[in-house]
């Protein structure tokens, strides 16, 4: 599928940031597993356990798939535009329903145990990311897959989407430590500055989180990095046929 | 002082953003002294009220004054470039020096508690931020305000520099939210969940340091609002000074 060739090939170091970010994001995934099974008896829909759903899909969904949902317009730079924008559209779709599983998760538990909702800077944090995430895929879908809008329309909002996604992906990592944070504090009390196993390996996750949500930004940044616009795209892209039909993109 | 003219002239909305951004921030600050003041007994430097020293010199230093001082580039659009670079250098350096008395501060506190230190995620997050801060400062002076790096040395560092420094902002807001929510978990408890005055007060005071990230990052972004580089000044400037003497801009 290499067929773009010529002046789109991939930069040099790019694909080491992709894969140390993989290596990072699996290991988020993989080190969130191993705490909720060490030091929080596992995973389950039923008792106590249904709580640990919460973290586990937060993590996968909003964090990891998110993070990669962004990264798909640095690492498929020679496929063809729709391909690469189905492919991000639908790993933000997986992304809110594992996420939406992780909600319902915590809110029923809550309500089996009687426990108030939405009292922390956690869910308020949380209740945004998710807010946001919605809004940003509706008004994405509507402007770049669903074949109504202008050139001109997509052009201006492109860099808002682009901005907004990259901040909902900072927030969510930043949420995950507030949510890591308190339920550390909540089981471990005075407990947690004994320097215990389960305080111990809930930081490191914490920091490998941090290093995730960076290296991912880190990838996004450079712009010798980002997806090429190829002229042969561009003349058979729905953005072309809009363009013929829509407003004149010279319009600012 | 607006000799720059012409095409250097500051875009329609980025004033309002820049003032927008301000009031959060004085909002912030102001929100955390209330917060300090009205629930935790005010500042200091003696008995439990140390502590107190520490989330507000954090909140000015790391979170208002390195926001500002990312910000200098855009709001001095059209003054000197060696005007510009002094200024955000030194207010890094009252950024840097606020939060080292806020750092003192909290290990006074606990040395004189006999409290542990360095045993939670904020403060691991809180030590990694101070020493990649640190670590910024000094190589960022090394090459920009030092006169012996050559114009590709910093042509090649220049991005490197924008990108960590925006990273360790937004790494500075989320360990104070984590710094927050800590503070709010162990003297609250379950108190939290019963919607205290203090808990939503400092709720909010997370949401809007999650604002003030935000608009600051937003600022950041566009580049139409980036510093134009003035060819007049080019000529005068340190830059092209060492580029006589050094190396070529063509090395790549």
């Amino acid at each position: 599928m290499e067929s773009g060739g010529g002046a789109a090939s991939t930069p040099g170091a790019l694909p080491y940031y992709v894969a140390f970010s993989q290596l990072l994001g699996l290991t988020v995934v993989a080190m969130t597993g191993a705490w909720l099974g060490l030091y929080r008896g596992g995973i389950a829909w039923e008792s106590a356990l249904q709580f640990n759903v919460h973290p586990l899909c937060m993590v996968i969904g909003l964090v990891f798939l998110q993070g990669d949902a962004l990264l798909v317009y640095r690492v498929f730079r020679n496929e063809a535009k729709r391909t690469t924008k189905v492919l991000h559209g639908v790993l933000h779709v997986f992304a809110f329903i594992i996420a939406l599983v992780g909600l319902v998760a915590v809110f029923d538990y809550h309500k089996k145990k009687g426990y108030p909702d939405l009292y922390s800077l956690h869910s308020w944090c949380g209740i945004l990311v998710f807010v946001l995430y919605f809004v940003q895929w509706i008004v994405g879908f509507s402007f770049f897959l669903f074949p109504g809008a202008s050139f001109s329309l997509r052009s201006r909002y492109r860099p808002q989407h682009v901005f907004f996604g990259a901040a909902i992906f900072l927030l969510s990592v930043g949420t995950a430590l507030l949510g890591l944070k308190e339920a550390l504090l909540f089981k471990l009390g005075a407990d947690y500055s004994k320097f215990e196993p389960e305080g111990v390996l809930a930081n490191m996750l914490g920091l490998l989180l941090v290093c995730f949500g960076g290296v991912v930004l880190y990838i996004l940044t450079p712009a010798e990095w980002k997806r090429p616009s190829q002229a042969e795209e561009q003349a058979l892209s729905m953005d072309f046929k809009t363009l013929t039909e829509g407003d004149s993109p010279s319009s600012q």
